[in-house]
């Protein structure tokens, strides 16, 4: 008896961020998050599933290395096992082996797209019958943002009321062909200071922070559903708006935490700046910002103006990889914006951009 | 017929800070703010204020150069002149002369001292029966914060509640002597980069972010009542926890802005760290910091332990100006800390340190 499956499940970069637990334990957020997820072709894990009875333990090997089973995906099996229909596999030790096509050096989480994959390569064996939102509070419970990975497109996490979590879940809101010309530019800012950790850091601001519980209860329940009609109705200065406020918002909650969390550098900070002098001079949103728990910047972009931002980016910020690189005053020229931003360049402060665009979900290999 | 008083008013770095007004015309604030009075031997602007029958016009001249009187001033000057019972001096020109004795380059606010110095000068010859309390309601109506350096020591702004804002006034919590152990380091940050102007900050967080009246509303209030028992009881560990987390919350509501406002730099957020790692290696409070609208910390410290925080502010970010600098290790060593710091060194980053502490309020010269 075996059974094997390979699958790839994409990266999602949260608009409306989730920042904090009600409870611990079943991994349920305070507020609900809303993604976009990312193109595979740049961004991806890829998980071997298998169950054979010549196995003697479950085994999980992520990058070529052996890793403890923990709690976590302890708690995913057993759920995976109790739910199966299948008798003859419900006993059977699994091994688990992930790649990512993406360098940890992005500085991106690989864990919501390896918990995802991994998920999503288990529940095809263990219960073909079970929906990816079915799957996806399953992936909440070994990492929160990985839920969110289980579908294309734009993917709300809606947080749930119920004490159990069983509605806490991910759904698609719109799928990736609904907006496709939608792109990712992931600004990774150049690693020249030592990270302070952040230990635990969500749930100190839980703890400490008078803005959590406030913007919990009264700040995103509307911006969800402006995000939601923003995207329905494809307005991308609205659409920009929401996630920069929200970006910011989810960096103020750590900021107001005690002892503070910092993410934003002063480089995650230029590049705030120019993106508001860039939007204004030009008269419309031509980027918006979101920034996750590390310095990187993501901007959302609308494919026609993807070569503008790349350029300036690009200018002001190195690292100008396969793009040519021009001068900050010919591009200015060139475009005809009228915008002093030299004040914000900051040579070789990035160390890399990934150009990517919006995805779809979980595929079977 | 002339009159001529020369007069000194102090400086005051608030402890939970003033952001947002609720009635710009009045310069009414949207929450009460309470600040320390740093003494006036290191920092203080000097006003000469007369009256002459000579004199042809109303004149300014500030550090020596004549400056227009704007609308804000001539409001105070009708107040005084309506309010005076001389009727000999009511309709004389006035003319100022002020100076600070603390050079622009220290990146510290002006206005507050000098609005106060001008309100107690001119307060001195119109009304000499008004109070401190009453001169601070016209001082507000010049400059927010000049209001509080009508007091030396501890000082409370009440925010008040009447719509003419009588009763938005400063009243003095502690005199200097109740807690004349506590000094203040002044952290010059090193002005690398060009500022980025926030025209019009306050009001634009009034207007965009959420969490500013949540702030107002139900953070600022219990954090008064809590930061004058910790100054009345001179309990530093209490009064540097309050210190801390109001300065984050201020700068949490500027980032919470929509564009964002960004005071604090990458050396702002490394002596933020380094207070709350060496806080934590020493099991007590040894410092507290706050920031301002700009990069600068200050820095409160009981006395016995000010040269522990200077040699280590000195010895991590320069510019070990007047103080044997010595290196980290050797530091570390001699006052028995346990902390790893080395993560937070930014040669250069400050500078300039200014030693002040507690001190008075206005003085006749």
């Amino acid at each position: 008896m075996r059974r094997e499956i390979t699958v790839t499940a994409p990266v999602n970069i949260a608009v409306i961020k989730y920042w904090g637990k009600r409870d611990v334990k079943l991994n349920l957020p305070t507020n609900s998050s809303l993604s976009v997820t990312l193109s595979q072709d740049e961004m991806c894990s890829k998980t071997t599933v298998s169950v054979d009875k010549s196995y003697t333990k479950d085994t999980l090997v992520l990058n070529g290395e052996e890793n403890e089973i923990n709690g976590r995906l302890v708690n995913v099996l057993n759920v995976m096992r109790e739910s199966t229909t299948e008798s003859e596999i419900k006993d059977l030790h699994v091994r688990i082996e992930s790649t990512n096509n993406f360098p940890t050096a992005a500085g991106l989480a690989s864990s919501a797209s390896g918990f995802a994959a991994l998920v999503y390569g288990l529940g095809k064996i263990f219960v073909p019958s079970y929906t990816n939102s079915q799957l996806s509070t399953i992936a909440r419970q070994g990492s929160g943002s990985a839920c969110r990975s289980l579908f294309g497109g734009f993917v709300a996490w809606n947080k749930g009321e119920k004490l159990d979590g069983s509605d806490s879940s991910a759904v698609e809101i719109a799928p990736q062909s609904h907006w496709d010309d939608l792109d990712a530019l992931i600004c990774v800012v150049s690693a020249n200071k030592k990270a302070v950790a952040s230990t635990a850091g969500m749930q100190r601001t839980v703890e400490t922070s008078p803005y959590l519980q406030h913007r919990a209860d009264n700040v995103v329940p509307k911006r969800m559903d402006d995000i939601i009609d923003a995207i329905k109705s494809k307005d991308f200065d609205k659409f920009a708006d929401i996630t920069m406020m929200d970006s910011n918002s989810f960096h103020a909650s750590c900021l107001d935490t005690h002892p503070p969390i910092f993410y934003l550098t002063d480089v995650s900070r230029a590049i705030i700046n120019v993106v508001h002098a860039l939007n204004n001079a030009m008269g419309r949103h031509v980027a918006a910002y979101t920034f996750d728990a590390g310095p990187n910047a993501v901007l959302y972009v609308q494919r026609k103006d993807k070569e503008l931002v790349l350029s300036i980016i690009n200018s002001l910020f190195g690292p100008c990889e396969g793009v040519e690189c021009n001068s900050l005053d010919n591009i200015l020229r060139r475009y005809n914006i009228d915008a002093d931003l030299s004040a914000f360049q900051s040579p070789n402060g990035l160390s890399r951009i990934i150009q990517t665009s919006i995805g779809d979900g979980p595929r079977i290999v």
